[in-house]
């Protein structure tokens, strides 16, 4: 089985866990097997191996979340980066012509794009399996999956399908409703859509030709910033005359708000959190070092991160959005290819973080006009090269850099420093690149 | 007028504000004419200032609190330190011995004793001057304030007056009733025992003489750790015959617990911290560099400090105790007599510190066994001895120091450094200071 995750952009409706660099798929919250926490995306790309160990998997993302999925599945899964967001259409479009042009993959065979995000059981899988079996069948140009709906949801768009059966042709799509349109809907069998379907890869490419026009995977590539952002569903989906949808019933939630998250949590606590026993249907999601206490609370989630501290009545966590837009926080905490960073202080001329290397990988070789900078190794061993000049490096090592002085460090074994940086402008921006000799 | 403030010893009631080495009345929350935070100490010393600007002010306090004294006072105020905790009478002896023997304060003046953190307003002070008046005046041996009750209140001893007049001899102490007690306490016109009194020097030092037995201060001082826990009131007041009560009705509150300290917060929000509309009666105290929002919430209390985060129901809050004697947290924040100390990360085998010391103020020269130790300083300059070479530092300047080496700063500014600790057995015991030549 082929399958395209598609990888959201960032968004902040669960903050302070997500924000703007770091998306709600990459934040370790499920419990897992082995007792540690896993990511939505981990959880989907473990569940996704277990159901087809042999399944195919490309995630098609933003440059921005390559340091993350690297760092959360490894290096051996497949991206299709767009090198900018241009809505669904382009994305798939890319990716489909990734998976021919660069992976090799017949036009012949079927892909079933998913979003990376739903929280569902095994058997979505299963039947998302089955969804590529119907797009190879060919009765369709494209297979869409129908998730049964359990309420008149005004938050998704609905499919009628011609008929009851498992797979039926479908008859129209329909906008996310109003409440009582959406139980006329429900009265008429509708279905939602959880924007999953499938399709065989030629089918996409000479949609794809005809719309935007390309020679290969590059062409598309090179050009991609100067193509109309377009959503998959108008610009394909609602066109379509042979389109198939398959109902699907099993567990399926999707997880875009604190009040649905904490629903999908196995535990009431993740990190060091403490309630007492007057709290009800209070959840305690906390990243930071010290404890939370919760006393006397009732339907309120507590969410602690390096960026800040959420405390809200659970209902009502779903009008974040216009609140953290006027948060002006710098980032204090990043997933990088390499490992991460931690802003530990911040003063007006300095700003000191803590950087863990993950072992055997290195930050880019690079320089800084405006500020000096000093590494103080706390763990690990590896090896710094400054300005040319190698050297092995240990806990207790210090290393000193002015600015101008190209450097960086590579990881013997996981490898953590406290860096300090120095100066009256210190801004990401200030960061240049050289070749490592 | 003479005062002796007893400043309590350290309290969780108010977590994560307060703990083991940071007490209530430290903690700066009320909001200063100059639009700055002060704390219940620098509150009520001010005011005793604004009512009397020549009031003779000691602190009676444990040696662990000197620093903060100093820090938040200035230097200039009168302390009594107590060797170690015994309870009020032998406090009141040594502070009273302190007046007379060190201080040279007359046998025949008076002095007004009170706690360090009641939430009043100037009007308690003018009382107080009264209540020193009255003790001069020698019709008593000991004058009580007594707190006109609004409520009958479970939570403090009851003084019966004999009369109802403003000045009156005391018919008899009674101990914290229950609600039926006190409301017949309240019939009988009986007032709160606020811990407020005023005597002449020489009648408590005759007590104490005639109790513990001592030639002086200093005879008194270094014989306080074989003195027997006693309180002044058992001691003293309540087998005292020539004993008066004075009455006071003026703003009064005992700010021992999160619901009655937001209540006396002239602002719901102290700190970086956001609430939407749907918030009702919510109160929010921040130390931390990163914001807070609340969301849906109803009579709240939300603190955050670098030792933990508390969210509570306020009425559920007065029940913390011993929830955070369960947690055991590694002191993070600790203010001291030359500035202050904040953990910024903590590792198996590392502590990342940042150290703010104050103008012309240094560290103990001291050395550890089992550390090495890195700082890097971040703004401000000084000096840094290190086995006694002295060296001009200022920002970007980093001083590595192996175990064993003597070591401290002096700072010339105000100065702020990163302290990188290394070694596998980090401690605040490890720690032998030296003579600085």
């Amino acid at each position: 089985m082929n399958i395209i995750l598609l990888s959201g952009g960032s968004g902040k409706r669960l903050w302070p866990l997500s924000n703007d660099i770091r998306s709600k798929q990459f934040i370790k919250i499920f419990k897992t097997e082995d007792g540690s926490y896993g990511s939505m995306v981990q959880r989907v790309y473990h569940q996704i191996r277990k159901v087809d160990p042999g399944a195919d998997v490309t995630i098609a993302t933003s440059k921005a979340q390559v340091s993350s999925i690297h760092n959360q599945l490894g290096e051996q899964v497949g991206i299709s980066v767009e090198p900018c967001r241009r809505d669904t259409f382009p994305a798939i479009a890319l990716a489909t012509a990734y998976l021919h042009y660069v992976r090799g993959i017949s036009a012949d065979e079927a892909v079933v794009v998913c979003p990376v995000d739903p929280y569902v059981d095994d058997s979505y899988f299963a039947a998302i399996k089955k969804l590529g079996q119907l797009a190879e069948e060919e009765q369709a140009n494209l297979v869409l999956m129908g998730i049964e709906p359990t309420y008149p949801s005004e938050k998704y768009g609905y499919i009628i399908p011609e008929s009851q059966s498992q797979v039926s042709f479908v008859s129209t799509f329909k906008e996310k409703p109003d409440l009582e349109t959406a139980k006329i809907y429900l009265r008429q069998g509708a279905l939602w859509n959880g924007g999953v379907f499938a399709y065989k890869l030629g089918y996409v490419l000479d949609k794809a030709r005809a719309l935007i026009g390309f020679t290969d995977y590059q062409d598309l590539f090179t050009r991609y910033d100067t193509l109309t952002k377009i959503s998959f569903d108008y610009a394909v989906a609602e066109k379509e005359p042979r389109i198939q949808v398959m109902r699907y019933k099993g567990q399926w939630k999707d997880l875009g708000t604190w009040n649905t998250l904490t629903e999908a949590m196995g535990e009431s606590i993740v990190g060091e959190a403490m309630m007492d026993d007057s709290c009800k249907n209070v959840h305690i999601v906390n990243e930071l070092g010290v404890p939370v206490l919760a006393m006397g609370l009732t339907d309120v989630v507590i969410s602690a991160s390096p960026e800040g501290i959420l405390v809200s009545d659970k209902e009502q966590s779903s009008y974040i959005k216009p609140l953290v837009d006027q948060i002006d926080q710098q980032i204090m905490f990043a997933e990088k290819s390499w490992g991460s960073f931690r802003v530990l202080d911040v003063e007006a001329e300095s700003l000191t973080i803590k950087v863990t290397l993950n072992k055997g990988h290195s930050m880019n070789y690079h320089s800084h006009r405006c500020r000096d900078e000093v590494w103080t190794v706390i763990s690990g061993h590896g090896q710094t090269v400054v300005d040319d000049v190698r050297q092995e490096v240990g806990p207790g090592d210090v290393i000193v850099m002015k600015a101008g002085c190209r450097h960086t460090v590579i990881a013997g074994t996981e490898l953590k420093l406290i860096e300090v940086q120095l100066g009256r402008e210190i801004s990401v921006h200030d960061k240049q690149k050289s070749e490592l000799l």
